[in-house]
C-alpha cells in the first residue's frame, strides 16, 4: 500500500467512524454545526494515520481503533479551537477558512471545543467492546496525552514563552507537551486496540513516537519561513511575527534541518525491529519529513 | 445524621479525594494554581451530597462514589470558569471572589477550565476499582450529562435566549440541559458506583432528580429577585439585568413560589419506596427550597 492509499484508508475510516458517531440531537443543533465545521476542516488525519499505522502492527482495525482514531481527532480539533481564541493565539484563518470564532462567534467556539472534548471520551467509552478494561486503558491514555500532564499544559507553556528568550531544552519541553504526548497517544493507543501489552513494544513506539513528534514541530518551524501563505492556508511567519521561541531561531535554518534529518533517522531506526509490518510508520516518517505545509 | 452533618460528610470526602487527586506536576504548576483556585472556591458541593446521599441507598461509599463525587465536581468547576469568561456571561464575581479570568487572565482561565474537564476523566479512569465496565458506566454517565446531550447544550440555548421572549416549556428545556442534566448524574452515579441497577430504582431517582433540579433553579430565580448582592456573593440582578428569562418573569413571584413548592413535594414522593434510608436525599431536597443563598 502506498502511503496514499493508506492516507485515504484512514481517512475514509476515520471520517466516517466520525460522521456516524456525531448523530443529530435536535437541540444541539447549532452547536454540533460548529462542532462539525472544527472536525471537517480538512485536516491531513495524520494523527489517525498513525493510530491505524500502529494498529496493523499487533491485528486487524477494529471498533476500538476507530474509537481511538476519531477521539483523537476531536481532542486535536478542540484543541485548534481553543488555541485560535483571541485570548490565545488570536487567529483568523486555518488551513485557508475562517476559524470557528471568526465562522461563529467567541461564545459558540468555546462551547463547540469543550463539547468536542466531551466527545473524545464519549466515543472511546461507547464504543461497543467485549474488553472494558482495554477501553478504560485507552480512556487514560487519552486523558494523559491531553490533559494537565500533556498538550493543556503545552499550550499554556507556549502562551508563557511569547516574546520570552527560551533554550531548545524548553522549546522541547513545551513541544513534548503541546504536540508530542498526543501524537504518542494516537500511536500507543492505536498499538492498545490491536492488544499490544509488552513493554519492549511500547518503548519502540514511544521511541518512535518522540522523535517524529518533534521532527513534526522542528519541520513546522521551518516550513513556517521558507513556504508562503498560498501554500500553508495560514498566515507566513505567524510565529515569526508572535515573537515565538523556535527552531530556526535557536538553530538556524541549516542547524534545524539538520536535526529534522537525525530525529527522522532515529525513528526509522527505532521501529526496525517491528520489520516489514512497520511500513506505513516508515512511509508517515517519510512524509513528515518530506511535507511542504 | 443531621443535614449539616452530612454536608460535613460529603464536603470533606470530597475534597480530601480532590486534594489528593490533583497531584503536583511541576511543568502545569501555573495551571494547576488555576485549576485548584476553581475548585476549591468555597462552593456548597451540592452534587456531591447528592451523590453520597445516593451511593448510601444501595452500599457503603467505595472509591467509585468518591471519585464520581470529585469527577462531577470538576465539571462543575470547569463550566463555571468558561461560563463566567467575557464572551460568554462576563462576570467579574463569583461566591465573593474574583472569578478564575480576573484572578488569572483569561487564556489561563480558558486552559484550567479545559483542564479541568480532563480531570474529571483522569479521576473516572483512573480509580483503583475491580469492576471495570462499572467504571465506564459511570463514564458514560458524565458525558452524557455533560457534553453536547447537557450542560454544554444548556449554555449553548441560555446564549442564545438572551434578550429572547421564550415560554415556560423552552425555559425547562434549557436548564434540564444546563444544570438538570449534571444533578441527575450526580445522583445515578453515585447509586451505580454502589451497584444499583434496577430500572425502577433509577426511575425513581431520576423522577427525584428532575423535580430538584428544577426546584433549584426557581429557587435561584426566586432568590435574585429577594436577596440582597452582601448575601449572594454575586450582584443583585445579574439576571435580571441581563434580559436573561425567569421563572418570575414567567409565572409572577408567587406562581414561582408554588411551582418551587411543587417540585419539592414531587421530589419527596419520588422516593418514597427507598423509606428511611432515604432520609439525607429528603433533606437535600428540604434544603434546596429553604435555602435563601
Amino acid at each position: 500500500m502506498t502511503l496514499d492509499d493508506f492516507s485515504h484508508y484512514a481517512r475514509t475510516r476515520v471520517d466516517d467512524y466520525l460522521t456516524q458517531n456525531l448523530t443529530t440531537y435536535e437541540p444541539a443543533q447549532h452547536l454540533q454545526d460548529a462542532m462539525s465545521y472544527s472536525v471537517f476542516n480538512g485536516g491531513k488525519r495524520v494523527r489517525p494515520m498513525l493510530t491505524y499505522a500502529a494498529a496493523g502492527l499487533f491485528g486487524e482495525a477494529n471498533s476500538l481503533t476507530d474509537a481511538s482514531a476519531a477521539a483523537i481527532e476531536s481532542i486535536h480539533a478542540y484543541s485548534l479551537i481553543h488555541d485560535d481564541l483571541p485570548a490565545m493565539d488570536d487567529d483568523d484563518l486555518r488551513r485557508g477558512k475562517p476559524t470557528c470564532h471568526i465562522q461563529y462567534d467567541e461564545a459558540t467556539a468555546i462551547l463547540a471545543g469543550d463539547a468536542l472534548q466531551t466527545f473524545a471520551f464519549e466515543l472511546l467509552s461507547q464504543v461497543k467492546h467485549d474488553n472494558p478494561s482495554r477501553q478504560i486503558q485507552l480512556i487514560q491514555e487519552l486523558v494523559y496525552a491531553s490533559g494537565r500532564h500533556g498538550m493543556v499544559t503545552g499550550q499554556m507553556i507556549d502562551l508563557a514563552n511569547v516574546g520570552v528568550q527560551i533554550d531548545i531544552r524548553a522549546l522541547e519541553q513545551m513541544h513534548q507537551h503541546k504536540t508530542g504526548a498526543l501524537i504518542r497517544a494516537s500511536i500507543r493507543m492505536g498499538a492498545i486496540s490491536t492488544g499490544a501489552t509488552k513493554a519492549d513494544d511500547f518503548a519502540a513506539l514511544d521511541a518512535y513516537a518522540a522523535a517524529i513528534g518533534l521532527a513534526f514541530q522542528v519541520q513546522d518551524d521551518i516550513i513556517d519561513i521558507t513556504s508562503d501563505t498560498a501554500t500553508l492556508g495560514k498566515t507566513q511567519f505567524s510565529d515569526e511575527d508572535a515573537n515565538k521561541p523556535t527552531y530556526p531561531k535557536l538553530l538556524g535554518l541549516e542547524g534545524a534541518q539538520a536535526l529534522a534529518a537525525s530525529l527522522h533517522k532515529q525513528a526509522i531506526s527505532a521501529i526496525s525491529p517491528f520489520g516489514s509490518a512497520a511500513q506505513p510508520l516508515v512511509e508517515l516518517a517519510n512524509y513528515i519529513i518530506g511535507r511542504n505545509h
